[in-house]
């Protein structure tokens, strides 16, 4: 079997996600990570022996990668990365600033139709997953209306904030739905629902010696945005407590899609995730779109594209004929 | 607005369900309904103005519909009718004869090429939203497994059966998932479930006058196939009793994957289905598919699909670029 070969551009949570997805795919195989930090303090860390090599040596691999995870942040990394990986290759990214998508986009459409190779954008389970159940449920029942809901879960986004605090030396925090707005929306009551019925917010803090426990519960409590529209709790623990029962990173939520047929009916879809590791199941999807990316280009495509516009069959591996027996 | 032009081929509770959907979709508009019955007492019935013409001059319809939904019974209508429309239309059904796809895959596959058309086959919530779920869980977590659930819902065929029996009037049978088996599998426990641990089987029952209740019963639950394997209840109620509190075509179910990330992370997706109107949500997913294949149709494309080879963006009204800024 001819095989299917992956770079993995960035080795952070998400791209040692991606390393774990590819040995459960015998299509594929690794030729090789590709790190800013120096190659042999990376390659030293796996129990696999895989080639680690530096970022600035990715243009040798044109032609011996089929298709590249761009495992970066959304922030600064995948904007500049992207586009200049779909010059060279195929390429995936998990790009999720949501307002800065048709920008990112565009550029990556653009390197990528002139480079002939297929760039796919925002792949994961958010934007990803629930993107296409949202894009499902819209289209099968236009009368309704959808709620995502997240959690529960580690907020990396959330954490981080926490941890910029002074007198903080470290933090975890999770998102959780609240139960009784879940299960409104599942019987079909179409609430209206204000952030604060949606979500709590539970923070797990280490402080540094002498900091004030008052003080800092404050000042995440008020956080614009990241807490001050939720209801959010604070609980102070040892950093030995931190590491023991949370260093995990679990995540999950669920699209609930409520609409109405004929003359009242309700209906209701629902997609609910429950993932004892977010960065290794968004590094599981990364790779079945990977598939579909490397066959879309054998196909003769290219161009930018995000999981909308991928037939479901090209991320199996099964033949359509096996497909239709096994799973239709 | 250019609409998409669609005729309903059999008006059972399916056609129905679909004249329900397409009154949803304001880029849509109905040509034609199709029926063997005698046109007049159909149209009678209907409180829409709606062109209701015998089955028998669809021929003169050929260029006046861009897709014709396919909406009898897979026993016998659709092996007959899908590939003899899609010689003339762009066609959509909801084949469920598992054994049988690939058999009706072919011959729709056939007349769909040489008509220059598209026939889409096996479309609904199982076959159709359900097979996209086992097809999406299992392209992601290769190591895992997949658990299809049922109920709580009206079987027809199941109703059907019980009716055949001599000194039964009338019945209506439900499925239901046994939840401490659906429990079990989003636990991520991966169980080995039998047949008679998935689900239960209640029957209501109508029996014709001087019928034998206890000898009913027993053919009931001891009926092959249908319902030796299960643990079955049958009540016998009145004729009134029966039109009153289960006149309603309600059902659902739920796709479950368990798969493992790795070393040992559990991942369990959960797609699932509360439905108040079983035919009406079936139509409204075979209207969504319509639109699919008109625009692959327009785009050069002819022969026969699943919906796993349907670009999910197909199905929307949206445009790719509208999908991207409200649903990614």
């Amino acid at each position: 079997m001819e095989k299917i070969r992956i770079g993995i551009y960035g080795f952070g949570n998400l791209g040692k996600g991606v390393l774990e997805a590819i040995k459960q795919n015998p299509d594929m195989e690794l030729v090789a990570i590709f790190t800013r930090r120096n190659p042999e303090d990376v390659a030293s860390q796996l129990k696999e022996k895989v080639t680690v090599v530096s970022t600035n040596s990715v243009q040798e691999y044109k032609g011996k990668i089929d298709v590249m995870i761009a495992c970066g942040g959304s922030a600064t990394d995948l904007p500049e990365q992207t586009p200049m990986l779909a010059k060279m290759f195929n390429v995936v990214d998990s790009f999720d600033t949501h307002a800065k998508i048709p920008e990112h986009y565009a550029k990556v459409n653009e390197e990528a139709q002139r480079g002939e190779t297929i760039g796919v954008i925002s792949c994961g389970w958010d934007p990803g997953m629930f993107s296409l159940n949202r894009l499902y449920a819209n289209s099968i029942l236009p009368k309704g209306n959808t709620y995502t809901f997240w959690g529960k879960g580690v907020s990396q986004g959330h954490s981080d904030a926490i941890r910029r605090i002074e007198g903080v030396k470290d933090a975890r925090q999770y998102t959780i739905p609240i139960e009784e707005a879940v299960n409104r929306v599942r019987n079909g009551e179409n609430p209206n629902l204000t952030t604060r019925e949606k979500h709590l917010r539970e923070c797990f803090v280490v402080l540094e010696e002498g900091a004030d426990e008052v003080k800092i519960e404050a000042e995440i409590k008020n956080m614009p945005n990241y807490f001050a529209d939720y209801d959010t709790t604070v609980h102070f623990i040892s950093e030995e407590h931190l590491l023991r029962e949370h260093s995990g990173l679990p995540h999950g939520g669920s699209v609930l899609h409520s609409g109405v047929t004929g003359v009242g009916n309700k209906e209701v879809i629902e997609y609910k995730l429950n993932l004892a590791s977010n960065p290794e199941f968004t590094g599981a999807i990364l790779v079945a779109v990977a598939r579909a990316a490397y066959r879309m280009n054998k196909n003769g495509e290219s161009g930018a594209r995000t999981m909308f516009s991928i037939a479901p069959q090209l991320m199996s591996p099964l033949s359509e004929e096996e497909l239709i027996k096994r799973l239709l």
